[in-house]
């Protein structure tokens, strides 16, 4: 049999972060380059990932009060223009629909006919054609708050695509509320971005600083954008999920107006809230390592993989039927909200293939059974988070199966403690310009990406702080929510940039 | 307070069916029609009925072996070429997206730019998109079989649309399968089929016969098309799923190619099934009545809806807490594979406008709680599928708890068994055509839609067979399985059109 390679994943990230990144998401079946232009396709390993996020986050959703509902998936041109800004943002990268039919051109070939009176937008986002709707269901106060989340695929015509990160087309959810008071928005706005908190750090395993965005980066015709970031492993920015307040933008655009309990009419006030597959994006640069991806147990879509070692048909049988009896009695223990997801691999493949494609996979615990375990009655479970060369003690089957839940526990507060450890490691609280720039200027040439982290600084907006940034390629990430820790206080200090007196501290980071 | 109207739907079913339906649609907070051409607005209470379809569904499709995974929306013009019949059936209607940038013209107003070199389709159907990247993915015989379903929206420029029976727009479930055999593509194709007959009838309540479709009304590619056909309550058959064996058909046109364990290099053979959200148009014909919808319990969104009646404000407080309780109550219940789902109605609005509101709905069990049921602590729940008139006796509170699952599981087989009542009334076996002529023939002018059923016949295909169908738009639905009841056997007769001897028959029907 073929040596095991040393690394599963060609290159390292310490050679090559970008394209090591890549090389995961397919190793580890997550997903594949379409032949459509940006788009990607989403393999069942990565899709049930996916499912495994939409099921906790929908559950969040709805115990927040809110309901899922679908709108159309084509945006009418005019709906887009009522908001200047909004369209301004997005006109860039929309796919227009222009006609209905194909028919045979000239030369045999099929041609687009059926020319549409107006074009049809492919849906960036769907505060528009959702407003309208909304303008039709709000008469009187009673009929406030509207809370809905849309599960759906959007489109922005971007130009370089990275999968998960920046698609084409990508999946995601969208929430759009509408309410009677400005209070009641902004309240939903930050409840919102509290629940993507929840998710990332509790779930994901993936620490996060939530935030308010500064001017220059709100979502297109919003009053405020708040978001939460998190740190790669190339200490780079991920924005992993956004919550804004729009104030009555919207609603004065497409005119969602309500009557009072005192009788006035008014417009409301409407907040808009979404995460992407771009969450995978962040999971994977997260926690995955030079063997390729590494799940957090309460999304794996598998928690155990149980690989059967037999060297010949007399074997089979009887280690088979161990491992089936094992998964068995591994699916009457609980982790999490549910059984323990354990699966015997016994496909028609060469065992050092399969086992290799299931630490590619991250999946959270392996189990190799061959007859001398069998006859002990013992495993070697070996956790995906643990260095590979760690030798560890067998335990008793039934140890094992007692202990799973704990183990994947484990595993979970373990990952996002590593990750948290990262990020502190390589957040600073920086002063001085000098500092600051040294901090974001590349150790080398050959490895332009590599530099300090998350900085913290005192800010003031201005041309001069943004041609710095400019020059760095640095962004203001996001100015903390006072109940980010170290954010509890107002802490006066001068501006690393203009030298300014103010109270107003951000994370700086290069971004994703 | 205003007296109730005597039917919540205007016009009533013997008024003016399709009328009627669209009302029902409506009122029962379904869905609506929005601004975009043939697209519709799924509204919460309908989205959570489609919700739970997706879950049992999903369920049924994870049992039998089938994994998910997402392809992306858009279709390359060149891929959907490749099979030429496929692209016969869709090119008509077809939404084309060409430019992939919004710019402001001469005079203002944003116009597409930015031309796509090849113009995009935005997905009818997947076939080739997703076979594609099988081709990709199968090499070897191992590699078989792919089971893989999306959840996905598509699109189809129908001309005349309908909410959830015909919309450009719409929102269904596709699987994709490649197998390394031609027995297990057909195995595949009508297990799937099984599948979508026992959803039917045990979740929507909804009587179908399984069946191959004649030649002419194949999916477009396939070699067999089998559906689920259902008899609506003005007598029109819906096609309400299909299942298709594609031969080798589209692993030609895209080279789904593997290595046999024999070595020979072969064509996968492909199968694809679907049903969508016209399966809630179907679910909304069988069993709604001239009060609005009415839900199977197994599917409906709440089991039960309590209405508070309270006079006054010192009314309110213990009204609510004895409804709070109920609820609670009803929820450690179970009812199918979850407890019951209770809700409290305690919004803000005139009562008999809530309870019409819930009956129009489709609530399976209302029950309204005022001052003296609690004094009494006995309650009169309605059932949604009983008559509105009809008075039953108080029972207890403690007798409705304890009782709710039964009552729930025998509306559910109630709704069933009416439905299939009437179908068998309506279903006749015609041996002659001028019997077959008549049974078809529209009872009056006014109401051009009323007609016999459906009529089982022996037939043969041909130009005489086809001109008496198309006279009275009547189509073959289905050659029905011979494994539905009555159909177990081979039986001989003479073609009703033509006069020839022949064992085929199938079921005849106007159709949607």
């Amino acid at each position: 049999m073929a040596k095991a390679p040393q690394t599963a994943i060609t290159p390292t990230r310490a050679e090559d972060y970008p394209e090591w990144y890549q090389q995961v998401v397919r190793a580890g079946d997550l997903a594949e380059p379409s032949a459509v232009r940006g788009c990607m396709v989403i393999k069942p390993w990565g899709y049930a990932l996916w499912e495994n996020m939409q099921r906790v986050l929908d559950r969040m959703f709805k115990e927040t009060g809110h309901q899922n509902a679908y709108f159309p998936l084509f945006i009418p041109l005019s709906y887009l223009e009522k908001e200047a800004q909004h369209v301004e943002g997005f006109a860039k990268e929309c796919a227009v629909v222009t006609h209905h039919r194909l028919e045979a051109g000239p030369d045999g070939k099929l041609v687009p006919t059926g020319k549409l009176e107006e074009p049809l937008v492919v849906r960036p986002t769907s505060e528009t054609i959702i407003g309208a709707t909304y303008a039709k269901w709000v008469k009187s106060y009673r009929d406030l708050p509207i809370l809905i989340n849309q599960w759906a695929n959007v489109v922005r015509w971007e130009l370089r695509t990275r999968m998960f990160l920046r698609t084409t087309e990508f999946l995601w959810q969208e929430g759009h509320t509408a309410h009677a008071t400005r209070a009641e928005a902004e309240e939903e706005t930050r409840k919102m971005l509290g629940v993507y908190g929840k998710f990332a750090q509790e779930y994901m395993a993936m620490p996060v600083i939530r935030g308010e965005k500064p001017e220059g980066e709100r979502f297109p015709g919003a009053v405020n954008t708040y978001s939460i970031e998190a740190m790669m492993q190339d200490r780079k920015a991920l924005q992993a999920g956004t919550s804004h307040f729009l104030g009555q933008n919207f609603s004065r655009a497409q005119e969602i107006k309500f009557l009072s309990a005192e009788g006035r009419e008014e417009f409301a006030w409407t907040t808009s809230w979404g995460v992407s597959t771009r969450l995978i994006g962040g999971l994977v640069m997260t926690h995955s390592d030079d063997d390729g991806l590494v799940l957090p147990p309460r999304l794996a879509p598998q928690h155990v993989v149980i690989l059967p070692i037999c060297r010949n048909d007399e074997e089979r049988g009887p280690v088979i039927e161990y491992c089936n009896k094992l998964r068995g009695e591994l699916a009457t223990q609980h982790y999490d909200d549910g059984p323990v997801r354990a699966l015997v691999d016994d496909r028609d493949f060469p065992r050092a293939d399969k086992k290799w494609q299931q630490v590619k996979r991250g999946v959270p615990i392996l189990v190799e059974v061959g007859p001398r375990d069998i006859a002990g009655d013992t495993l070697m479970p070996k956790r995906r988070d643990e260095p590979a060369g760690e030798k560890k003690p067998a335990i008793s089957r039934s140890q094992f199966v007692a202990g799973i839940g704990t183990q994947l526990g484990a595993m979970q507060q373990s990952l996002f403690d590593r990750a948290f450890a990262e990020r502190q490691q390589n957040t600073r609280t920086i002063t001085k310009l000098d500092e600051f720039e040294a901090f974001f200027t590349p150790a080398s040439a050959e490895k332009p990406e590599i530099h300090g982290g998350f900085a913290v600084c005192h800010f003031t907006e201005g041309p001069e702080t943004h041609a710095i940034l400019a020059k760095h390629k640095v962004t203001i990430r996001c100015v903390p929510q006072n109940d980010e820790p170290g954010f509890e206080e107002s802490v006066s200090g001068k501006c690393v940039f203009t030298g300014r007196e103010t109270t107003q501290r951000a994370v700086f980071a290069k971004a994703y």
